[in-house]
């Protein structure tokens, strides 16, 4: 239907004959001389409609005069080069003469116009309109060019891409499952996976070597500010491996597909270890592109006189933490109130501050409301451990160790952008060494920190069992800017040491067997040790088109509120389809019994 | 962990020490001399343990005369030239002397062994043994192979892949959908796709050019010999093309596809209207390798006196069609009755057959049940019109012509199977011009024969609705085999359009509107010609590994029981559960109600 696309015209094709298809972008009519705006995916070239003797030339300026805003035309005409430049677009040398154009599709009146920056549920109910625009096609195009890239490395190294299913078996730990009725099974339920992680071990036993997916994946989780029900990971398994090599193998895939796909270099990553993310930034993601760190304080201030510094200080599972931010005696009552709200979020009591006016003159140089319970050598103390600097603030975080280094985490992340401390660029890392098992209070059990599946640090299951507590994993985690964008571990690849983690996790014998029966008859039967690790692609193509919403990198996201706002989903069925997969929906509870 | 691959250990490593992971394929312990034949995805090296002065050489001969089936295992050695070459595996000519042998898993007694020829049902049980075998291994790596390099063609020529979503809204044509009830929104429920076709056609409308995906799909419909509950394709959109356009294109791609994984070289593809090929061979995707065609002899049989082929011959929609069969005077009373029986299932009351002894002799010659109904010279006809040889026989079928094409064109497949008439190698075509409507008698309605956003031939509205039942569509199919592997056509791409069809289709405004507005409304608002296709990559991934059976290029299908047989899938789900996403099952009818 076209002979060129619109954004490519150049000033090599002047004098020459070019049919274009595209969208009317913009259309003037100056009385019968017309200008056209035509748009696809390429970009904008300018067409003209003009007087001239050419038989039908009558028929093309009464058609142009009519285009409207989104037509779909095919135009046809010459190349020449343009009087009045336009630097704005990549076209702008020349234009195209129309010597015919045919209106292909009539647009309606547009519910909106692009500048007049709609709201995020019109663009969602519009989505085809919204994606239209340059900006959107642009972050699309980068999901599409980082997908193949990561292809493109892994195929050519031997990766073999295999499909499992999204109709399996619904999975007891994680996340909540999405059901899918059997029709040929009445009372019985597909769920649809949360990931591939036990396909992907069982490939490994059955004899795949590397293995690699873009899977879809299901959580029917609340949705936060920036989750979707279904995402997508890029999941890979090695068989015969230890760390080092998944490791080594992911971080030059990375490496390259940033160069390749955004040019941009992330050189060699840093290693870190939970507990050293956690000693000092709080996180087990920290944002390295933010510099100010922790200063764990609790030895200066066992015995002073304020009380909840005191008793963290000398819990035996308790952090007193302070953290320096430059620049930060210039923030107002109101802002720092702010901050101690935004730490409330993520479980703080309170957050205690010190501005640090004159370094200099110890005491008299600082304002804090805290002050007066420390004496002149805890509080010179505190200044020289953070090394804090005239016009500085510090904030101090007591509690046990895990909620204090959270808030003060969480803390350090909202001071680095407040105060513009968020230096530019890309900050990659390496996280490892994560504890095995985490305790729940409220299920009176541990869980496991990753999946159930992770490989102990220790071979011995006597050792595992003894030191269940402070046992540290084989697992990993890739960080880049704050985010956690890959998690993999070395998987367990004995029968026994897997019934035994099963076990410390409070998964009885009988469960193990109807849930998981099929992992520990492979794992019997010749599982090679293997591992492996899954990236949020999602997150990556956000990150990397360089906008804060992974909405924004799907083309057809749901809502926080679950919904897909163009098509409609989800929506009532009629009974009697539900009654041939065997299922109703139950009534509601009545109005006041308090059931929710 | 490993140095070099056990299957690509060659004479080039002479006299190096490597290390190699694998399993224990066969071990031979000839006392004190160890022989272990070490696989891994690449193939088997032959690992020898034999006494020698070497420190710990006994510890490496001990442990080598208890590894067992599939034990996992890490052998550290010298490569050396073999002295009894064996010319069945790739390694043949070298031998790994080990220096270390290290158990990484020891593996329990197999619950069978590959080459006992397990049942499908076992197979799929322990399917991690099952894909171990060389066999489902190289299948596997077909599927791989073809999935890339349609990835590669397509990637290098500005296609995009775009992921659509899996939880999506319920679509009342086609087939049955899978449902999920949406935790949110109690009463509502998320349906699996049956495949992206209304969100590619968005994709184009939201100003995309060329677009594909490898999409999973679903559909819940009785899972026939060889269906699958979900399965894959290649689904692409183009916009602002016409039909050549995007069958030039997919052909190409085919056909490099095809050289480039399995150096098969399709040629270009022969093209036939729909039309002609129910009359050739009563069938829309004809299977080519096999010659027989049919004959049609309503003309000849108009007033014969067997009142089958009268009825038939006479009647307005009637088909009275002969399919000469060479060399099949030699089946036996038996075998031409289960022909009978297999057209029976297809809708034939009956076949008559007429067997050629001598072509030379007329009424002579032949031996048929139906010859004396028949007089000499239709008789003499029919054989001159069918073209039939001594050693032929004629198969008659006589229903109205659709029934008759579909019961003849099934006995011409197996006719071909049985007499060995189907040639080797690969026959593609393109089939064209389908209806744009079948009528349904028991809906009382028109249903689409593509799918109701399929183009018709003819731009008037007006036309269409005079002439529905006439009414040619824009579809086309690729046919490969007798498979049709490929589906598309050019949509609708105006409102007015696709709203007509859908009246006409019995889909009244109220309800276009619920289900389809947003593609109503997308149409409005400037939605650019479009078209495309989508290939079944499990079917094409079958015919290229050589395989009958879909199951043997996916990793963990399903049974036709619609289970997974490794997993357990579907399963019960308990009561609290189901309360979250609100639905609770159905109680089970009384039984000798007679409800099903």
């Amino acid at each position: 239907m076209r002979t060129h696309f619109c954004g490519l015209i150049d000033e090599s094709l002047i004098g020459q004959a070019v049919t274009l298809c595209g969208w009317a972008d913009v259309a003037r009519d100056l009385g019968g001389l017309c200008f056209i705006d035509l748009r696809d995916h390429e970009g904008i070239v300018q067409v003209v409609a003009e007087p001239s003797q050419a038989e039908g030339n009558a028929a093309v300026i009464a058609t142009a005069a009519q285009v409207g805003y989104e037509d779909c035309l095919r135009v046809t005409g010459t190349v020449r080069k343009r009087e009045s430049v336009n630097n704005r677009i990549r076209t702008g040398q020349v234009e195209v003469v129309a010597t015919s154009i045919e209106v292909l599709n009539k647009a309606e009146p547009l519910p909106f116009h692009a500048h007049e920056n709609p709201g995020e549920d019109i663009r969602l109910k519009y989505r085809y309109l919204d994606l239209r625009t340059p900006e959107m096609q642009r972050r699309m195009r980068v999901r599409t060019r980082l997908v193949a890239a990561l292809r493109r490395w892994l195929d050519a190294r031997g990766f073999q891409d295999i499909e499992t299913p999204i109709l399996t078996k619904a999975t007891p730990e994680g996340a909540r499952d999405f059901l899918v009725p059997a029709r040929m099974h009445p009372g019985e339920f597909y769920a649809l996976p949360q990931s591939p992680q036990l396909f992907k071990q069982i490939l490994m036993m059955a004899g795949f070597d590397r293995y690699y997916q873009i899977a879809r994946c299901f959580r029917d989780e609340a949705l936060r500010a920036d989750r979707q029900l279904e995402f997508t990971q890029l999941d890979m398994e090695f068989a015969w491996v230890e760390e080092r090599d998944v490791q080594d193998a992911v971080e030059r895939m990375v490496r390259e597909v940033f160069l390749e796909v955004i040019d941009v270099e992330l050189g060699e990553f840093p290693r870190m270890t939970y507990a050293e993310a956690m000693r000092r930034y709080g996180s087990d993601k920290p944002d390295l592109r933010i510099a100010m760190e922790f200063t764990d304080v609790a030895e200066l201030v066992k015995s002073c006189e304020f009380k909840v510094f005191t008793d963290w200080a000398n819990h035996e599972d308790g952090r007193v933490v302070a953290l320096r931010a430059p620049g930060a005696a210039s923030l107002s009552r109101k802002q720092i109130d702010e901050l101690g709200a935004h730490a409330a979020k993520y479980g703080a009591k309170g957050v205690a501050w010190m501005k640090v006016e004159d370094a200099g003159k110890g005491r008299e140089g600082v304002s804090s409301p805290i002050a007066k319970f420390l004496d002149d050598a805890t509080l010179a103390a505190i200044l020289e451990a953070t090394g804090a600097q005239s016009g500085d603030a510090i904030f101090f975080g007591a509690a046990t160790y895990r909620l204090a280094s959270d808030f003060m985490g969480a803390l350090r992340l909202k001071l680095g952008k407040d105060l513009g401390l968020v230096q530019e660029g890309w900050k990659p890392l390496w996280v490892t060494d994560f504890p095995m098992f985490e305790w729940d209070d409220e299920a009176n059990r541990y869980v496991a920190l990753h999946h159930p599946f992770t490989a102990p640090a220790v071979d011995s299951i006597d050792d595992l069992r003894a030191n269940a507590k402070t046992a540290v994993s084989r697992g990993y985690d890739m960080v880049l800017n704050g985010n956690e964008i890959g998690g993999g571990s070395i998987r367990i690849h004995r029968p026994q040491m897997q019934a035994t983690v099963f076990d410390l996790l409070g998964i009885g014998a009988g469960e193990q067997q109807a849930k998981f029966g099929f992992l520990l008859d492979a794992l019997k039967y010749g599982a090679p040790p293997h591992g492996g690790i899954a990236f949020g692609i999602d997150r990556i193509a956000a990150l990397m088109a360089g906008t804060e919403s992974i909405r924004d990198v799907i083309a057809f996201p749901k809502t926080t509120g679950a919904q897909c706002l163009m098509t409609d989903a989800p929506s009532p069925i009629a009974d009697a389809q539900l009654a041939e997969v065997h299922i109703a929906v139950r009534p509601k509870p009545a109005a006041g019994t308090g059931a929710g």
